[in-house]
């Protein structure tokens, strides 16, 4: 297979991680005579910092026309404490998600055995841990209207869902949960909001058409308890924009390592894949970093054009580094590797 | 003192452990030769059952007429799953909330040494947890404008503040801080969001009227996080309406058990104080529903009124019915009492 994939490495840690998922990428294309063509664009701090727009044209261009993205991460300290600043770096993520329509944010959660003891749960309610979150990520709260009143006395944003956004992802939702446990579970707060009741309506109404998936549901509040009084509860969730935000960064504390996550952000023509972790400056350029969570964002783009034992041996491979101790200073305090030892052993490895 | 004190029992075993918390006043009452004036009213199902309106006229004037009010808890699952249904108990709550003005809500959580196995977190993780948050409760998206359009195919919800109503409960947060561990944690969305932003800028600027108090800010996201990998950090948690619900009822779970959690709901002219749990239908009637919260926020509301050694003895009682294991089964596999029993135990102890 031939793949064009543009690669948005981003801030901080962002490029590092991401150099050590092409190393992986490029082994798989070895052993499996596959062409992988990487295109380079800039997003975020170091976009604004080279041409004064979080997300140049020249980028979105560059991602328009691969088929896939593979993205780092975002966010430098000098933005942060100052909400107001008028450009910002994650304005071009927003940009990107809303100009390449990718409505559906994907982030499974899975535990590993060796790395059970650094959850700040305990062993016995986190193991066999496996879930999926989808997030609608293009609407919502995060792209309804918003103001601030002219003499800066009062704001507000608006939350605005209409039924094909609603139905889009839902569909998507079902079938995963059709080929996963069967288990959706829808979570809004529909004894409180309109877009949530709506939510509730057509979910009801889709699941007639996947009668061999239960649903669920279950108000945000009591969500984000249960995540954290009985995960192994959740096969797919499935939420809106904020909801999703909150619950799904919620849920990686499970895992025990935020750098273990990865995520699919899916539209009709396009597709992003991008580790959950952030821009972590205070790590940048130390090789510390750790380029699992990139690494198996490489992975679900394999998944996502169906190349699924390549993906397969990607996870193995990761696996074995957890097994034998092969990764860097967050999952292993004494005898650690470093970030570029730890992609060097993963491509070796394939 | 006199006080005049509105019961709202509500639904399920709301009157169960409200009847405990009174046993536990009278005693104060007798102990100190207060005199505490009870008025019974309805709200929530039993209200719509009895009346057709979750918040009956009558229920309302009598809280207005009152010095606090005493809540137990509301929802039949008579209407769950039945988000479209015109009426609904929570509405009788939201009603009340925001006629009574009661803008700040308060969730004090601690953990109990004798209790803190009981928790899904690490013993190590949240011993010496010891936050309250501060949610404001009258404004956001709970009362902004929401609509649901003719053809049904789209509906919003719009979260709206003002800084007279950031401002007043900001105000509360910092004097709070000031007589704890003068730590102010903001949690806001100001990346995203421009009610965040509204929120973000007034606390900055208040803060420098209380210069002892340290001020840290933390996207949602981050928080739903930072609750479980490090909840020692906080100190105040201020934040807006639907952050509040989400972040609060995922703190619960740091405690272990959602049965000892009080929480006060503070307006100018009128406060409320209830248990966080909910109406717990399963249980209703069978004498097993755990009366710590009711008990702890009937302490609440005497420290409200700066009965504040009234309040540590009934304090006192339930962290002594804890160590002598004289709990409900939710805390207490083995050997356990009713709700009676502990209601009992507290009132002959103070
Ligand atoms: C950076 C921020 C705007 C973004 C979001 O809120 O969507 C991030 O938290 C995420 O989840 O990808
Ligand atoms: C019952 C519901 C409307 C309410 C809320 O969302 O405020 C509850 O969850 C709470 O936190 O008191």
């Amino acid at each position: 297979m031939n793949l064009k994939i543009a690669l948005l490495p981003g801030d901080g840690i962002g490029p590092e991680v991401i150099q050590q998922a092409i190393k992986v990428l490029d082994a798989v294309a070895e052993k499996y005579k596959h062409t992988f063509e990487y295109k380079k664009a800039s997003v975020g701090a170091i976009a604004i910092d080279e041409t004064g727009d979080p997300l140049p044209d020249k980028t979105l261009k560059i991602c328009a026309e691969s088929d896939a993205i593979l993205f780092g991460a975002i966010g430098d300290p000098k933005y942060d404490n100052n909400p107001s600043a008028k450009v910002r770096p994650e304005q071009g993520l927003l940009k990107l998600r809303k100009s390449l329509g990718l409505f559906a944010n994907i982030r499974p959660l899975t535990t590993y055995d060796d790395l059970i003891h650094k959850s700040n749960l305990k062993p016995e309610v986190i193991r066999g841990t496996n879930f999926v979150i989808y997030r609608e990520l293009t609407s919502g709260i995060y792209f309804g209207k918003k103001e601030l009143s002219e003499d800066g006395k009062e704001a507000f944003d608006t939350c605005k869902y209409t039924i094909e956004e609603i139905d889009r992802i839902t569909h998507l939702a079902f079938k995963a949960a059709q080929v996963r446990r069967k288990k959706l579970t829808l979570v809004d707060k529909s004894n409180v909001l309109e877009t949530s009741r709506l939510w509730r309506k057509r979910v009801a109404e889709i699941s007639k058409s996947y009668s061999n998936v239960l649903v669920d549901y279950l108000f945000v509040d009591n969500a984000a308890m249960q995540l954290i009084l009985n995960p192994t509860q959740f096969d797919v969730i499935l939420t809106e924009n904020m909801f999703g935000d909150i619950l799904s960064d919620e849920a990686s504390v499970i895992s025990g390592s935020i750098g273990l996550l990865a995520s699919a952000s899916i539209g009709t023509n396009s597709a992003m894949f991008e580790p959950i972790h952030g821009s972590f400056p205070q790590a940048k350029g130390k090789n510390i970093a750790n380029p699992l969570a990139a690494i198996l964002s490489a992975a679900m783009l394999l998944d996502h054009f169906e190349l699924y034992d390549e993906a397969e041996d990607i996870r193995i491979a990761v696996e074995k580094s957890i097994e034998l101790n092969i990764t860097t200073p967050d999952l292993n305090s004494t005898n650690h590797f470093s970030t570029t030892n730890v992609g060097n052993f993963l491509s070796d490895f394939i």
